[in-house]
């Protein structure tokens, strides 16, 4: 769990040849095409930047849920569904004000997801479609509610919102007080940037769970807890914690080459599949840029783009969709210890999606193992045993 | 989640050629073989007849997490650790109270673990042994505490117990009375069956979020669900709501042969693995017969074995480990909806044997995906959708 038990892991990694199921298929899929031509992503034949342009979170979510891009009624209809899904059940608030504020936010995120599925239980998977939406409406409820309840003793009623948006909504209960348009706009930008990415870890997590013919909520849950992983979510936590070390491009470029030098993993660089550029990491960067002149920030872009510039020079290694993410939810004084919990309220759409599509065409999803134990041990009874 | 819709995912899995990774390697263990003389299963090289015929159940959690058979010294201190920790968090109790009685249990076992990885967060991997060892002591307090509760209206003190195994505890817990020396020993053999099975859906699933290098409760919750679907876990609770409709050997005969004509599913028979046998039936069989005299029996064991007589004469199919686990959990007075999470508390020493092994070399499990969906969707507009 600590840096230094990820490093050592990524440095093995090479000598496990065939491990990870890496360019393996375990399935199809409808819903997304990662790296296609080294750069590329795209939901449902869309390009990831047209999306991050020009659509709102809600449109994409729909896009993935339900299949097409919704008409201005559709999403109107959709958006209101959401907000009116916003208020949580007394047991789940009680659920939460029993969580210590010492808890690792991702663990309340699967806590409040599975008592949810106890409340809200889904008895047939024509239910699916509701039951993910009400998930949608109310991640950024639980979260809130727990945090600001545990950290500031406040019993918020998430019910009571002034924002149409989910990313409008998370920052009001978060702040308690509505945010700028600009600060909308980077949080649509931001759902829709993460809200889907083909097998990753945690959707293969929430495919494998819903190809027993699980429930929703088991799939939702599951996933949650691979996403919690430091290989996996997380990466921008780790890049904030980072960055905010240094107050000066000077000092980011000395701290980034002795650590480089110490081999140390420097997280927010590089992907598993993107070979070019990870085309997520320009979308979130622009807005980055905006809210550091927003904010007056004296350093911390700069940094940023310094440590940018290194790795590139030192490692031929470009951004992922987390480097700036990390100034960027920072810029907006969102906690380092709710970056990933945001990464779920968006990355449900796309869990929630897969979820329908493996019971679509189901087969238990059942691998098989190389065995490298023992090949048989007599039985010894214990008395004989050293 | 209706047993419609079980059959029909059933009937259509013989056109997904190649899915569901069926026959391909997704890794390395040392802990079990299952099949590979045809009837075999083996834990760390151990014949399960030899361990279910010879061993404690605390024996066989010892094996598959320690390594090796314990001492009689080690055991009786693994047990003593085991007793020690049977006290349930107060914040636990809460969420547990929270949970109403019309909860799929499944549920109660998935939130149950969850909350407790807020209040005993494995902080580091060198804590895995201890988090595994509480989560052990935990799982039959957690769901007879909420079972008690929701349905009597009694909230039990889990520390306070006459039992040294797992296996007495949990009947002492659900009934309030001391266990029989047989049912003890048919619990002992029932957990030692439920162990251990490979790469299973639910074991892959923990292996799968524990390659994001997360924590152990996240493993083990994402597993619970993926054991709650009806493909996987849940088979006898089938097989218990099948054959308990059915007064006389004569009534099974003909209620079997109508289900075959109908093409109904019917729990308990067959196997993804196995060609020739189960080899966990003969040995939970012999118990069921025993329960049977036990309780004076007049009609359920000669129902399933009626069962089994038919499935073989027409289907040329053999009986799994959760056929005959149905009529004997119920000799033994076990409701029925706790039988899956019986299979919980046994199953979830080999998820954590899995999870270190996958701690120990691991590379993140994420495979690709054969695309088919639309491969290029110009933006349009929101106005000029239709």
């Amino acid at each position: 769990m600590s840096a230094i038990a990820v490093t050592d892991s990524q440095k093995d990694k090479k000598a496990l040849n065939g491990a990870g199921l890496r360019g393996q298929s375990a399935g199809t899929t409808s819903l997304c095409t990662v790296g296609q031509s080294g750069t590329g992503l795209t939901y449902r034949g869309y390009d990831i930047t047209d999306l991050a342009h020009h659509a709102e979170f809600e449109e994409v979510a729909y896009l993935l849920l339900k299949g097409q891009l919704p008409t201005q009624s559709e999403l109107d209809n959709y958006k209101q569904a959401l907000q009116s899904a916003r208020g949580l059940p007394p047991a789940l608030c009680l659920v939460l004000e029993a969580i210590p504020a010492s808890a690792h936010p991702m663990d309340v995120m699967r806590t409040g997801c599975s008592m949810l599925g106890n409340l809200d239980q889904e008895l047939d998977f024509s239910e699916q479609g509701e039951k993910t939406d009400t998930l949608l409406a109310l991640l950024p409820a639980i979260i809130c509610y727990w945090y600001r309840y545990s950290h500031h003793g406040v019993r918020i009623n998430t019910a009571n919102s002034t924002q149409d948006s989910i990313g409008g909504y998370f920052l009001e209960m978060l702040t308690g007080e509505a945010p700028s348009e600009l600060h909308k706009k980077v949080m649509h930008c931001s759902l829709v940037l993460y809200a889907e990415h083909e097998f990753n870890a945690s959707t293969f997590t929430a495919r494998v769970c819903a190809s027993t013919l699980s429930d929703l909520h088991s799939c939702i849950t599951a996933a949650i807890g691979s996403l919690r992983g430091p290989l996996h979510g997380g990466a921008n936590e780790a890049a904030m914690a980072m960055i905010e070390q240094w107050q000066s491009a000077e000092q980011a470029e000395a701290g980034t080459m002795e650590m480089l030098a110490n081999k140390d993993k420097i997280m927010g660089f590089g992907h598993a599949i993107y070979r070019e550029s990870d085309p997520r990491n320009a979308l979130i960067k622009e807005w980055s840029r905006k809210l550091s002149k927003d904010v007056n920030d004296t350093h911390l872009f700069e940094v940023s783009e310094k440590v940018e510039q290194i790795m590139k020079r030192e490692k031929g290694l470009f951004p992922n969709a987390d480097f700036f993410h990390a100034s960027a939810y920072h810029f907006m004084g969102i906690p380092t210890k709710l970056f990933t919990p945001i990464f779920v309220m968006s990355r449900v759409t796309g869990w929630a999606a897969h979820v329908f599509e493996q019971r679509e065409n189901n087969r238990i999803i059942r691998p098989s193992a190389d065995y490298q134990g023992p090949e048989h041990q007599d039985w010894l009874p214990i008395e004989q045993r050293i």
